[in-house]
């Protein structure tokens, strides 16, 4: 039996590939894993048959057999290390690829969620305009950084691995700011990894989702 | 050789076991693995040879033989497969206790990074009230389901892992504030694991470059 994630019912992003299910989906793409998908509604997240397999009420989560995990890091880990394909052979290029799965997480993503919650909860704020710069600076020099450290490599390090696939993910919330495209070297990273097939069918598929429910 | 991890030469925690090395040097307390540590100022951190071991100029940098990674939850993950005594032996036990160290970094921390930052950079604000309100309010829904998950177990699933290891070096940041004793099982969680003799040992290795650093 195929492992089966869940997914929002009707995404919060409108089908623009943001939600955390698409990046183990992608994953499951990449290595060739077909999977299966139970949406849920708001409510159903917060219910405790859906608590007992997130513990913070949200998605995605993995099953399969036995086994529930949850945090897309933990399971596009769990994919990598159990098919070939995002993750070098080599033991040493493995640990620093799994290091920037980290950094993609703890590093990157924080102060871009950031930013999206100030855009979303802090609009009407007197001090908006303010705070948005504050984080935003925070963002160009993480930014800054890691356009530095790619420098005209394809990849982060050698070939496209999770590392890259969890850069790329945290990275396209930033969405239609300029802020990727202040550093040309990354919005062509971006670009090079959504057009990779396996981010192609990972897109329709959650896409395909929110066609449906739009039409419901 | 034993690995060497880099650590600040003057941590801006004084002390307090905060700083991200401590949650490496607690794993390898608890597997019982000698370690070296290399210290650095800030403007270490920020000039070239410390940026080829860390795109981002943070410490910890873990570095082995011809091995060189960074992330502090790479680092605690990558000891704790190389040693027992951190993940369980059973396999969906093992990517559970993963799906911990994730979630610490991913669920957790991010709120209380914010809330550090807020009490840091915006306390001479007009809105500073409202703001730290707001990003409190976030950490508490965090905590309340933390809570509920742990109930009166002794450790997150099972034995003492390194996810538990990672969601109380997380939650010890919140330090000094009634957001942890809001939920007396949390405090007594997190009291629990500092009175392990191996976070005590971390502790003290970390508390002796701070006083070092005091008489310097």
């Amino acid at each position: 039996m195929p492992p089966t994630l869940t997914a929002f019912k009707a995404s919060p992003d409108r089908g623009r590939g943001l939600a955390r299910d698409m990046r183990v989906r992608w994953a499951f793409e990449e290595v060739g894993q077909p999977y299966e998908v139970r949406l849920v509604t708001f409510a159903q997240m917060k219910a405790p048959a859906h608590l007992a397999l997130h513990p913070f009420g949200q998605i995605p989560t993995y099953e399969e057999g036995d086994l529930a995990i949850f945090e897309c890091g933990a399971m596009v880990l769990h994919v990598a290390e159990r098919h070939a394909g995002l993750l070098p052979d080599e033991a040493n290029a493995r640990a620093r690829a799994i290091s920037w799965i980290f950094a993609a997480l703890s590093t990157l993503e924080p102060p871009i969620t950031e930013w999206e919650i100030s855009r979303f909860t802090e609009r009407d704020k007197s001090w908006f305009g303010e705070r948005l710069a504050a984080v935003e600076d925070r963002i160009r020099t993480r930014l800054g950084q890691l356009s530095s450290r790619l420098g005209d490599a394809d990849w982060l390090d050698g070939d496209f691995s999770a590392g890259d696939l969890m850069m790329v993910s945290v990275l396209q919330r930033l969405g239609g700011s300029s802020l990727v495209a202040e550093h040309p070297n990354l919005a062509a990273y971006v670009a090079r990894a959504q057009a990779r097939p396996a981010y192609r069918r990972a897109f329709e598929a959650q896409y395909a989702v929110f066609l449906a429910a739009s039409k419901g």
